[in-house]
């Protein structure tokens, strides 16, 4: 049984322990108006006091809903919240693969979704490089992925999973909604319907199976139909190569 | 002992026998005009065809060297080259960070020399993606990284060393250029001064040790003077969080 209040102090103390041990100072997060990154939030200024909390939005052809959500979770929490709008840098990078043919929507539909967190990640790690630079102390990148989307590989390998440190990623939907209860997290990020903002579909469309059923397949999978299973067991097993890179090794 | 003939056949095999395996049709690859991208790029063609094979440059600020030799490894091997200049991207990025506050060049130097490698590996699946749409079969992004440069963290996380096979990732500098000369790789390519293309000094100046030294240390450490053997191994335990992201577990 999951003790969301035992959880949450020893998740603090995690990332607590880990920036004392490895003399870090601060750290940058991607705040989405989302649950993951709302509960984060709450925890890293939970851990390391919202001084050494930054808040990072950075819209992309997003819907404005988005940064008014981050700043409800900044504002509550009294951290630090930069905005970083990758509208101009996506439009300029896309101008410039059009000089390579004329493509139709259609071909372009999956790169142009994958590309965004992509340019996430790596303005998270200019911003992270540019503040240890500027303080004068160490940040690092935090995670937001949670147990659940991972399983699935709902996620942009070398985007949104990249990260130095990852306070949830052994976490279900569920635990980080119950972890986010005892911080208080406001409910509208708490409870707000997860989606990619960017393909205007929720999570749970996009996949074809429910967050509920992802955590009773990895607690029991037996205990769900058998077309439901086949179907999480399948995109389990597809995302195996975003995890562990197929590489060569030589004769010993 | 490394014997060179046989590891390059061992590797075309692997490679052939992962694309056959996962039904995947073809390899984009970031073409550097250095001897790790010369020698991948041999490698793919030899196991997939060159008309399977899309190799690309992708300057940002960069030296014209670099695409003058890119181009000289896909004319020997005959793959497609196609070029993604990336430096208006980049200055587009800037001026958005630029809104943020006038930084001074000092504190942005790290920062900018690590995007790079980052805009590049979300140019290449940026690609891959593309390219499975359009033709119509699946396109991954092949790997450049070498054991030597791995072992020592020299790559940017989330940049360069994010690939979806890796074929010479067990092999030292000096066996990639064994394997090289196997593949009859362009000299000027396979012998040209490692350097990242971006802040003018070569990677060995950079570091602070030799290749050949970081070969030494880990087939026998304690064949090198101290001094240099303790700086490598600093270098290599530094470099563990890129590998495994620290991860908070849940009590059982």
């Amino acid at each position: 049984m999951f003790d969301a209040k035992k959880e949450t102090k020893n998740i603090v103390k995690f990332i607590r322990d880990y920036f004392k041990s490895n003399n870090l100072g601060g750290v940058v997060l991607g705040i989405s108006g989302g649950k993951d990154s709302g509960v984060v939030a709450a925890l890293f200024t939970e851990a390391l006091g919202k001084e050494n909390v930054l808040g990072v939005t950075m819209p992309c052809h997003s819907i404005k809903d988005d940064k008014d959500l981050a700043k409800v979770v900044a504002d509550y929490y009294g951290f630090e919240l930069i905005n970083v709008d990758l509208t101009k840098t996506y439009d300029t990078f896309k101008d410039e693969i059009t000089t390579l043919g004329d493509f139709k929507e259609e071909n372009t539909l999956n790169s142009d979704i994958n590309i965004k967190p992509r340019l996430r990640m790596s303005t998270l790690y200019y911003l992270a490089a540019l503040y240890s630079s500027l303080k004068g102390k160490t940040y690092i990148v935090g995670g937001t992925s949670n147990k659940s989307e991972l399983f699935v590989g709902y996620f942009t390998k070398g985007g949104d999973s990249v990260c130095d440190i990852s306070p949830i990623a052994d976490l279900t939907v569920e635990e980080v909604i119950a972890v986010g209860e005892v911080l208080n997290v406001p409910k509208e990020v708490l409870y707000r319907t997860p989606s990619d903002g960017i393909s205007q579909k929720s999570d749970e469309d996009k996949l074809g199976v429910k967050y509920s059923d992802i955590a009773k397949y990895m607690e029991d999978k037996d205990s769900l139909p058998k077309e439901i299973a086949t179907k999480i067991e399948k995109l389990h097993k597809s995302c195996e190569h975003k995890f562990n890179i197929p590489t060569y090794r030589k004769e010993k």
